[in-house]
């Protein structure tokens, strides 16, 4: 019987770290490594569909599967349990469930948003983080149009949605406001002309890093949806009663009973807390994903900050990126295990779509400018070929994006 | 051309205000009267249903329908309006849409929630009490679960439903909770041992009026669905965060973020501002129904008083009484209009069932006690009778109470 096995830790289940682990039982043998695999639920979700699981578009259960269902249990060790620390020194991993001791660590523990300091932001803002964050936004607003119609003096905030940020996740989710907002209408007796979408975006464009023509058909198409659009503006607060944007002492008050904050993400605090150098959580790692002073470990996915040389800036951190990592991470520990060297990371970027609702998207694919319903089919594809990877066909059929009919 | 009809105005499309017209148009020809129905909202809705949409066990649509759709529009003026006041001197009626004179007037506005002077219901207690009201309750409880999770440190207050009144409408609530309390848990991974349901009743037993055997049963079935009953226990007052029971100094406090007020109902207000005499909004009519003072006002249903003389106490305001008002002051109106003697109103109580979710229920109907699934199943016949009377099998088809497999 083999001894000394090396324990191999993952933390998280978010797509990098489940295509490590469904990767890394193929690429090793039963005897050649303990796997353990440590998330918080025992579910994992598709974090890049939550704005339609928070505009009550989709149901959050279908944005989510067991993770038992997609990882080989008699190979991996999963344990539901919180992350609460990493000792690098002492190679070791506390949990909310006890403590895990590694020879190899993968760090795959996703982002938190990143507030930029504004006031008020963590305490009144909502954000689409994770399956509760967003089921309660979901029922929040719905709250919000149940009881727009039982208050003898009609409050207009109460349907005043401010959305904070027009990147890639404000964007969506406006999109789908704009296909759920009409559904609300209908079943609280409102009229749509009393509810407000207003999206305010501190940059000087909606969509940085898309073209032009792109950014033009998104904002259209929501403004035909009844977005409202502040661009080049800036949140100064968020309070109990909405957001007072401006600066200085040119502000305006925007009262709204909901403010969603989708103006950006940062690496987990417990990557800082851990002393690995890092930005905003995210840390440097080397070409082939470890941290370059501790060697036994690799960071993936959100946590981790790769250069695009061409033109010298971080690639903005996606689920793309973050599978990839995990399939190269799953090499490069098999290489550690079994000997041989380790691959350098090389993001291959297939397209970037944003979608603006169930049938209308815009974005780039295989070099392709796309919008309109091509746009939205190839959205739906990228959706399900994140399933194929993690589940194959069996969890594409399952939780995948079609109509039979 | 005849002139000078009588002009009838009814107030109110609750069960007796719906009954007088949809009866109205059949006892009277086109040229006999004006008639005139007033309401608040374009459909009438099942009051004693409403229990159901609040739990969120029925959808609230299944529990109305639009008013033109029972109606005569070819006989009957509808206005869709808010009764602002009745001047029974001028003989007019001041609305939101203006002014209606009348010669006939039947005030059918249902009731109010009765809250018996206890400090803070009005501001933080839920009410069974319409439509609007209904369906925030629902949404209210399903946020308060939606949110448990978000919380880093567990609040159980979120997951504490009390509901005030172990009466009819408390009871039936309680019943409809029990189901939904489930489906609630398992929507938002909440155990269901984190949750609590707790009855507070001011009087020494819960559905005054009752034989004590179903009382029993309905307490035990309730209890078993985890329902906790504090049974002459009067509360306090009503915060915030919750309620307070008990007396002087030995009081007790309850956090709760649902706190509904289900024990008792009084007549509409407008009746007492009008200067008819009346006890809590009822006025004591005559055996026809009129008002001693006024024998050109009819006020029946929640607005009305009838004593029951067998035992020399008023009839509980029912919808099953309101609507055999309602067919009396069809008539009682049709001898005014054409002459004849009017008639006295006899209530003929077929039977009370209280229901304990959809499939068990307690009560008596043709001086039967029933329990179990024949009381439930006797429920839906009553619900599906009311549909029957006001809108005849059209109307039972489209929201009656029936599975077809």
């Amino acid at each position: 019987m083999p001894v000394n096995k090396p324990k191999i830790v993952v933390l998280g289940a978010g797509y990098g770290g489940l295509m490590t682990v469904t990767r890394l039982t193929k690429q090793l043998g039963t005897n050649d490594a303990d796997i353990t695999l440590v998330n918080k639920h025992n579910y994992h979700y598709e974090t890049t569909w939550l704005h339609e699981a928070s505009a009550g578009t989709l149901h959050h259960d279908r944005c989510r599967y067991q993770i038992k269902d997609v990882i080989n249990s008699s190979r991996v060790n999963f344990v539901q349990a919180t992350v609460e620390s990493i000792d690098k020194e002492a190679k070791k991993v506390v949990t909310s469930d006890g403590e895990l001791s590694y020879d190899y660590l993968v760090v795959a523990l996703g982002a938190v948003p990143e507030t930029f300091g504004i006031a008020g932001l963590k305490e009144y803002a909502f954000s689409i983080s994770n399956i509760n964050s967003a089921r309660q936004l979901r029922e929040h607003i719905e709250l919000q149009f149940a009881t727009y119609n039982t208050e003898a003096e009609k409050r207009p905030e109460r349907l005043t949605i401010v959305v904070g940020g027009a990147g890639f996740t404000g964007i969506e989710f406006l999109g789908e406001l704009g296909n759920r907002v009409p559904e609300l209408c209908k079943e609280y007796d409102i009229d749509q002309k009393d509810v407000r979408i207003i999206c305010v975006e501190a940059a000087p464009t909606a969509l940085p890093g898309f073209d032009p023509e792109l950014i033009d058909y998104a904002m259209n198409y929501l403004q035909g949806k009844g977005v409202e659009f502040k661009i080049g503006t800036a949140i100064k607060e968020c309070t109990s009663e909405g957001i007072i944007v401006g600066k200085d002492d040119d502000t305006e008050e925007i009262k709204a009973e909901t403010v969603v904050w989708a103006a950006g993400v940062r690496g987990n605090p417990i990557v800082e807390a851990a002393g690995f150098e890092n930005m905003r959580g995210r840390v440097k790692v080397s070409p082939d994903l470890r941290v370059p002073e501790n060697d036994d470990v690799f960071i993936i996915g959100d946590c981790s900050l790769i250069i695009n040389e061409e033109i010298n800036r971080p690639y903005p951190p996606t689920a793309q990126i973050a599978m990839q990592q995990g399939e190269t991470v799953a090499k490069n520990l098999a290489a550690l295990v079994k000997g041989g060297s380790l691959e350098s990371f090389k993001p291959d970027i297939k397209g970037t779509v944003a979608s603006l609702g169930e049938h209308d998207a815009v974005g780039v694919a295989f070099g392709k400018k796309l919008q309109g319903t091509k746009a939205s089919a190839m959205k739906k594809i990228i959706d399900n070929r994140s399933l194929f990877m993690v589940g194959g066909p069996g969890l594409v059929l399952k939780k995948g994006k079609f109509k039979f009919f």
